[in-house]
């Protein structure tokens, strides 16, 4: 059976269990405190090219978001979003469960738009009842987004520059944040998002990790305490070292750089043989994730030999199906796909 | 530099990474619906005695408590717990922040007893103001207790009949668990916790996994829709696999039992070297975690050799140290560390 | 200066202010438990023909919203509303902040309609995701809503057809119900809403009390120790006299009916007076909430003699007013405004 | 019947019920914004001598306390308060379910004892693992307590050097604070509790008004968009004027002063009532609170003529009632009462 169905269905990179194996039986102090966290940190900093810039492991993606924003928000505060968002649709409401409403906006192939964040945040201020209402406290988008879309480096500037004139923070969501970075089709790097975004977090657990994301402050405004606000949310790892040991090896030697490409290169292998047997895509995403527009019978069929993840139903007789590409990808499994089609 | 700091300072038991090695390119959907899960919770539920049990793997100790109390009680309920209780002082307020108070009893030894809870539960339903209290809602207890302390069975069936005769569940926190089942003094065995307990967890962060514990309920009593809760407190695991086949190695051929008693024997190591040459200890524990009372001399001298966990100061002239075997202890170093006393 | 700005300008009607004198040295216990508390649910549970139903006063109608809709919903579950629903809007995020999503529906005239509704829970719960996002757990309508605008007592039967079949309670915000009771255009008495509706409040803080909302569960579901869960609130009155009083009142000799009668009386005759002067309103009101579309240099013209409600601005040229009536307007109040125009 | 069952028993102080008739028809802008919340509060600010006193008026206690301790504390902060604070014991969990953790001190009378609170705060920051602890973030006490008791000035100058020099406020609960100020035995005024306290409020339901608090923030310091996190509390009263007209009165021409005057004086015939008869009296209040051991023949027989509070049973032989006295209290129920002893 192949399987597209996820970018998260194998393990880890074999240089980040062979880390952990080596590692195992030496003695580190708990909760993020050991030398490869600090070392972890060290490369991430180097990495976004922002000495300054404060690292905090987490486990996974909802639990970094939730804690992230609820971390920067006031109480009376609430996160803009894309009505597509992962905090909007589908982490089963951590955020409003943390108190916070999410406050959407329409989404562009996944995205926001300037004008439109531009537009609620000028219409909140001007409204003469606003403290009646939520207050819009942060903006936070993904890159790549749940479509695969990615911000170009112009328009992260320009949210940027809206964030920053009503100084609330730009948050990015990364969990897929390498297969962006190694999309062929963008002018985003880490620095250019150190720069633009006041924090973000740099997805492990979809890119090459058992579990781990590193959410970066990168303005020096980690808030207080940030410690005790993680481990009040249940959130804070005893053995930080499985978190420091992953990503000390995913940004040792450009790793995690590497098999992000790879992932890229297996989507756009993808992507020809699909265009190539006349596929219609369902939108064009330049990162590891691809949209397919299948008639129900070939859906059907191609069910029997290969795990897809269905995405929704534009009418009666076709459905969209989701094809994750990764780090853990093989080329066989990609032309053996196609030759299924 | 020899440390006894703490029970999780190193990785894991070398078959759990072997395991993971193994299984790693097997393509597994994720949280928590893979084979590995699966086949872990089948082997708990035998260990336990209890075909009935449901079981929920999660990543820490904080977060698994802060989950199963939040989904038990109601919002106007609080949890009850020994002054002492790692729910109580420890988990930087995560029961508050999820909206429940702990109702703190006196401490024994770690220990709640019978009649305070008794006391509590009776006068609470006969205030006429009650309504205007905190409704006692649950009852946690930790085995071992923070102090390395044990109830009995007679002491599990006493607190059971009590929560029974009110109706609300009994709660254990399982965190050392494994060292607690393996003590030489103990008559308290997974089925005997799984009749008495309407939900526990079977600690593995602390027992030989990189991170994880198995949370079971005993009584057909799984809060509905409990994955959708677990995910709203960001604790829902991508890759549920790296959980699954940890505790499925545990829980093969008795590994959990073997690496438990291991620790239980150089804590026993430990505590005849200290009884020889006399050092007194602070409480009388059967468990992993010994508590010994130093000069404050000899514990500055101690600490250049090596690490051990601060406890506290009984008086100006003493300190308190927590001395933790574990699955990894080696007895060559419980042997040097004597000598060094 | 005339003042049409909202319906809670003005103190209490007369009859109130004189039943609070009367009773006022009556030495009387506190939270709810007095004799008028007593009676006003009684007659509630007569002026809706439900004698099981169950009544508990509260202070405001964010308070009431916020209290009832946490007091029905699981941790997992939001409210489903109009895009324009006060819970949505105006309310601070008074139902976030409590933990829940409030799931937007889109909005007809300030209504929500059975098919997206329907729509909607359909799709939840096909949705093989759907633990990963927030369960659609109860619907929130205003009658009035927010346009002032009303159900159809069909449109409520077939509302509360869809809520039944999904098992999720219908609630009814009626700040404003007795100018929805009084319209010279509905079918819908308090008896029928008492069947449609799981629960809904008797707003008086608009209609003729100084503050207090009577909020009615219909079908023995007031959640178990509601007054604890009131209590925690922060929305339990120690002199629940205060809101047993002024319900005891409005529910005697149909004072309730009679004042709102009153306030549409008088929008009625601000409606005939605007289109007789070509005035061109927003949308069709039949209570007492009327929204006249003004060209701008009328508004600034107006400002100078009469206080209005703003709404939003159409186009450049023009503004969209409130004028709202109420049980004290007087009618010489609007002819003067008439005149003005 | 006769009762001293509590001191919110009646309505309000007739002339409390005269300014709302005779502003009854006057047409206000709501949420506070009116011209009687401004007089009330620049009353209240000369009465404190505080200038810059920032003033926000709330219905009720519970509702006051909540508010403004989670408006204060940060997420990982929690409050310290006596063991017997109201906060601790009678307000059903509102702090723990709006998020923070009551840090519970042992009580004297109701009072806590400054050395406590050092060591508390000091061991706090002294612990090497404070930040898996709950942050002490403010501190609370009731003036008079629980308990009918009295801080001295000087007390209260030794709590706020304390607390300002851990940088965390002192808020104080005044629910009967008419009462601690017209004590006999009091050096605290007003203008001293503005000068400790960083914030407190003035008891208005328990001191003849029908409901209200006037919470004031004597440092510049009240929470930034205060109004949107109370409406977020449900907490904001729409007809702001009904507590801004019946704090307007209570602070015109000493009526706060002269009722609370009145309840003392009843309290202390009371006293000498019972000290004349050889009553035991289970605690020394110098306020309006009285606390009697009473064999529990007699306190049978009294319950016939008589409505008390219910306190504890110190034995199994007698009971301790509270009885209160209150601004409305009259002297010949004091006498009849005294007589039936």
């Amino acid at each position: 059976m192949l399987s597209f169905e996820s970018d998260y269905i194998e393990g880890a990179h074999e240089r980040i269990l062979q880390r952990l194996a080596e590692t195992n039986l030496e003695q580190l102090s708990g909760y993020g405190q050991d030398l490869y966290c600090q070392r972890a940190k060290e490369k991430i900093r180097e990495a976004c090219e922002c000495p300054e810039a404060q690292i905090f492991f987490l486990v996974g993606g909802t639990q970094t978001n939730t804690v992230a924003i609820d971390a920067f928000l006031k109480s009376y505060e609430g996160v803009v979003a894309a009505k597509t968002g992962h905090v909007s649709t589908h982490e089963a409401g951590a955020i409003e469960y943390h108190g916070h409403k999410v406050l959407e906006l329409p989404e562009h192939q996944g995205k926001i738009c300037k004008k439109e964040l531009e537009v609620l945040l000028k219409n909140f201020w001007q409204d003469e009842n606003h403290e009646h209402m939520v207050f819009p406290g942060m903006v936070y988008i993904s890159h790549p987004t749940e479509y695969g879309t990615l911000y170009t480096k112009a328009e992260l500037e320009e949210l940027a520059a809206i964030c920053r004139s009503y100084e609330i923070p730009l948050y990015m969501d990364g969990a897929r944040l390498g297969y962006g970075l190694m999309s062929r089709d963008t002018d985003v790097t880490l620095p250019v998002i150190a720069e633009y975004c006041d924090a973000f977090y740099i997805g492990g657990t979809k890119v090459g990790v058992l579990c781990g994301e590193a959410l970066v402050f990168t303005k020096k405004n980690m808030p207080k305490h940030f410690l005790a606000i993680v481990k009040q949310h249940g959130a804070l790892l005893a053995k930080g070292r499985l978190l420091g040991i992953q990503f000390d090896t995913l940004f040792t030697d450009g790793l995690y750089y590497e098999i992000s490409r790879h992932a890229i290169e297996m989507a756009e292998l993808l992507k020809e043989g699909l265009d190539r047997k006349g596929y219609v895509r369902y939108l064009e995403s330049p990162t590891n994730q691809q949209f397919v527009v299948l008639e129900n019978k070939k859906y059907q069929a191609l069910q029997k030999e290969v795990v897809m993840g269905f995405w929704e139903k534009p009418d009666s007789d076709h459905t969209v199906v989701r094809l994750a590409a990764s780090w853990a990808t093989k080329q066989e499994d990609v032309e053996r796909f196609l030759e299924l089609l």
